[in-house]
């Protein structure tokens, strides 16, 4: 079915313990449109760029069969770029440089094809762009998902409040989700986010797997244990691309389509880590997709 | 199967963010007997107390068909006491007391009846006591598991790594792991670990969940998220308890039932940390037990 992604796409430098990027794609948007177009054939991408951008990289999305028509290149404009470096342990960074560059002024225009979509992903973004698109829409989806982070919960807490009750699944990982909810235990935090809108609720825990909450209901997914994390840029994004662009591909939006579509998130997201940037996910082909699902079915299937 | 556990049996004093305790029952083998005890009809206990111990304790375990055989009464001397004060995230701890009091000299006495236990639980102890007790059994087990902590890798490494080197299965925290491998990536870890002699490697990531290691083959079993998690003192120990209880109560010892045996030590682990030391373990009913069993499986079951 169709999915309507929105969301960055942008400039990246990164820097970790094993190495330093010079400018390179990133952006939400890129990890999940790669993402889903492994899964589900009909994905359309709302975002914006600048001239300067990497017009290689939107004519692999074009092959993969994402519609960029929604994609907007601004001339005399930079695209959005984020410099960051990684500490040690990989799992804390600091951010060295934000540019919003286009971003600043995104006003994201649905193209008449995509207004009735029936799946949308709300990639990383503002909260008042996340409100704007599906304002746009001319029907309600099947269902919405929406990714976010503290950043907007610092700065834009009532924006933010506004779109997570509109939207069916919120995917946050494990401290914002205590920040927003002001809860500690995981379990109490999800029923806390289910109070402001979402039926679902996913909170991603990055190496310690990701929980699926749908009220009294719960769901584990583990993080493949990798014997290298080379860069965890884009982890969470990729897992969402995966997660909805599973649930596109089935048409389904139950709760055992859930289990199973968080299962293919955390199995794209091991191929993202392991090199800079969107390389290993650009080059994940049908058949390794297939042999790391079935890797993942050994981690965790048990005759309990 | 027959099921001996040798490990501290002693008091502790409790400190967490939810309340403080005076001295109550604690030690790696008092919840790992209490767990065994749940699944495993025949356990043997080895250990040392002062005449100052909770002989009521020593009673309910013997309800429960633990033989206390080779457990030492030292007339005139004071059970070992651990005194420590969690810090608001539940996962670091500060020792506040340690006196060793019996353990100092522990001499851990097998009894005939015991010399050719089929299963064989190391809790953890100093690895001297650990290798006398391997040493005086007559007939090699079935299968040896040990439980360890940093404070051994800090001041006893070689004999730490003598006994590390005899046993089958190895439980040990995720630090631990690392400090022990010198590897930072834990499936890294495991493969040192597996170098240094045991087939099994257990990673224990407290609500994190748990990793069984056998050499390429990997399994991953969530913690249970829980809304409350009142005191983590004796979960690593009651997760070993489960383990080696449900392996011993099946008689085997192959990878499939490893997988099962940490979803009951998982399990048992999720009760452990409601209230404060044993209270919450002594008082699961077997029908509570099958419940949470339930839980688990609804937890990790997909059909990916």
């Amino acid at each position: 079915m169709s999915l309507l992604i929105i969301g960055s796409v942008a400039f990246d430098a990164i820097e970790t313990p094993f190495g330093k990027t010079g400018k390179i794609v990133g952006g939400a948007a890129s990890f999940i449109s790669l993402a889903s177009s492994l899964l589900n054939p009909k994905n359309g991408l709302v975002a914006v760029v600048g001239e300067d951008f990497d017009m290689e990289f939107i004519a692999e999305l074009n092959r993969r069969g994402v519609d960029t028509q929604g994609l907007q290149i601004k001339q005399g404009e930079k695209s959005f770029f984020w410099s960051g470096k990684y500490h040690l342990d990989m799992n804390s960074r600091d951010t060295l440089v934000t540019e919003l560059n286009v971003l600043g002024d995104f006003d994201p225009i649905i193209p008449d094809d995509w207004k009735e979509p029936d799946f949308v992903m709300l990639g990383n973004l503002s909260p008042q762009v996340q409100l704007t698109t599906l304002n746009r829409l001319t029907q309600k989806p099947k269902l919405v998902v929406m990714d976010t982070m503290n950043f907007w919960m610092d700065i834009a807490m009532p924006e933010l409040k506004e779109v997570i009750a509109k939207v069916d699944v919120l995917t946050i990982n494990d401290e914002e989700a205590r920040q927003l909810s002001g809860e500690y235990a995981l379990k109490k935090a999800a029923r806390a986010i289910h109070a402001m809108g979402p039926h679902t609720v996913i909170i991603k825990k990055g190496e310690h797997g990701a929980l699926l909450f749908q009220h009294e209901e719960v769901f584990f997914c583990p993080a493949l244990p990798l014997e290298e994390v080379f860069d965890p840029t884009g982890a969470g994004d990729t897992f969402a691309g995966g997660f909805v662009g599973y649930l596109a591909s089935v048409g389904r939006t139950d709760f055992e389509a859930m289990k199973t579509a968080i299962v293919y998130g955390s199995c794209l997201a091991s191929f993202a880590v392991e090199k800079f940037g969107t390389e290993s996910l650009a080059a994940v082909s049908p058949e390794a997709m297939q042999a790391r699902l079935a890797e993942f079915k050994r981690l965790i299937a048990v005759e309990a």
